[in-house]
């Protein structure tokens, strides 16, 4: 057996999410159909966490087992041939054993991309307008934005907390890396940031893992901020009441982006191998 | 009654087509709905040109007459409510009532957007990859190209000539701007160039109307000649052979976007107006 680090790339528009769901077009399930097409065997790739209809990733990990003696080098793009363009492996290399993409992440990287159509200076008459193409990957969001705002209610979630407030109510659902007790809603935040990049307002956070939504709450929750509508001191009172009702509306899927996962340095490093052929 | 120029941007990917097909999605559907609901008017607008599922647009033309006297400010404001962010309208205003948008244009520019997946320094091993959020709107092409090659090929579509080997063979779905004869195979060229623009190659070409399917052609033909299987210096040959068969195979939609339609200056102009509000 031989174990397997995919990072793979995707769009998520076209499909139902990450996870496998019969009869619907799934991430998983379109790796696993390409898997067993290319290498002839019947396995189940497990990802980092799940993503939701319509959320995207630039960096999403997927890990699996293999019987076959694939040579390392020919395994991505022997995949890439079999994906359509929505979905993309970017690297294919062997791992130890124990490696597993989601029980061995020990921080992960979202971005949130927002289209502000409305900005301060120009409320009466001159909105901007979301191009078309740009609209699957961003929120084009209605309000006029205050950047400050927005930061000054991000700095709110930095550290340790229960982020109950911004999870969803399906428990189920919640997704998290390394050693975090199951269940528990209790993450440590470690970057959470926007910033302003031509014409849309981004927002970084990392993690070591996320509760279902999180993300998207929490974006919700700032863009109440950002439109003056909410003041950014109130987060902490959101984080304590503990409840889901407190925060804002769920930021819509479109804009979200899984962009990196990390793992700690392994003990056993493999040969490094070309993933290129 | 008042006769409206709209100038509206799409994202061709989930429609088929601009031109209505009863229970389809398509953008001129889309459109006479939104009037409908805005306006309370049956009536179909009438575009450019009719552009093929996939294919996109940043300045599409439509016009339409409507009876009601809608203030010019509102129309491109209530229309955007009602339209999904798939399709935007840019702008909205009162035209002569000669006015036409596909019998009054009189030049059509077209752009093609290549993602070359292999370069030729590079063609061994690092195999670039199309990023997925990039697929829906440029060609994920896997040949390695020779911009000089491209454009040397490029230049001899310039000026005016006989286009049957450019065209898809049904004569009925050629499009046309001015006054050429219906079905006249010969369109004028007054710009016919690529550029590399970052990861991408781009075609823009310049025509006074485009038969169907002609901008795809000449891409796939041009992209022949810049993967070196043709020579640039055949193009003057395939055009006098006025047979499609000469001619590469038709580029995908994906790549292809209808950038602007220009129309003569009239001596009747209407007075200026907002179209912010």
């Amino acid at each position: 057996m031989t174990n397997w680090k995919l990072i793979l790339a995707y769009d998520g528009t076209p499909f139902c999410g990450w996870q496998v769901q019969p009869g619907l077009p799934t991430v998983q399930g379109l790796l696993a159909d390409a898997i067993h097409r290319t290498v002839g065997e019947r396995v189940l790739p497990q990802g980092s966490g799940r993503t939701d209809t319509g959320v995207h990733a630039l960096g999403q990990v997927a890990s699996l087992s293999l019987i076959a003696p694939i040579p390392p080098a020919n395994l991505r793009r022997a995949l890439n041939r079999c994906l359509p363009p929505s979905v993309r492996i970017l690297s294919a290399e062997l791992v130890p054993p124990d490696f597993h993409a989601r029980h061995s992440a020990i921080r992960k990287t979202y971005e949130y991309r927002l289209f502000p159509t409305r900005t301060p200076a120009l409320e009466t008459c001159l909105d901007s307008i979301c191009p078309p193409i740009l609209a699957p990957y961003v929120w084009p969001c209605p309000w006029p934005l205050d950047l400050d705002a927005l930061n000054q209610a991000a700095q709110h979630v930095l550290g340790t907390h229960d982020f109950t407030t911004f999870a969803a109510a399906d428990p189920d659902l919640t997704t998290r890396t390394g050693p975090a007790p199951a269940h528990s809603p209790i993450r440590t935040i470690t970057r959470s940031q926007w910033h302003a990049h031509g014409n849309l307002l981004i927002y970084r956070v990392t993690a070591t893992g996320f509760l279902h939504h999180m993300v998207r709450n929490l974006v919700g929750t700032f863009v109440q901020c950002g439109a003056h509508r909410l003041s950014p001191d109130t987060i902490p009172s959101l984080l304590a009441a503990r409840n889901r009702a407190a925060a804002g509306p769920t930021a819509p899927p479109t804009g979200l982006f899984l962009v990196s996962v990390e793992y700690a340095p392994t003990d056993n490093p493999q040969p490094a191998t070309c993933n290129c052929l």
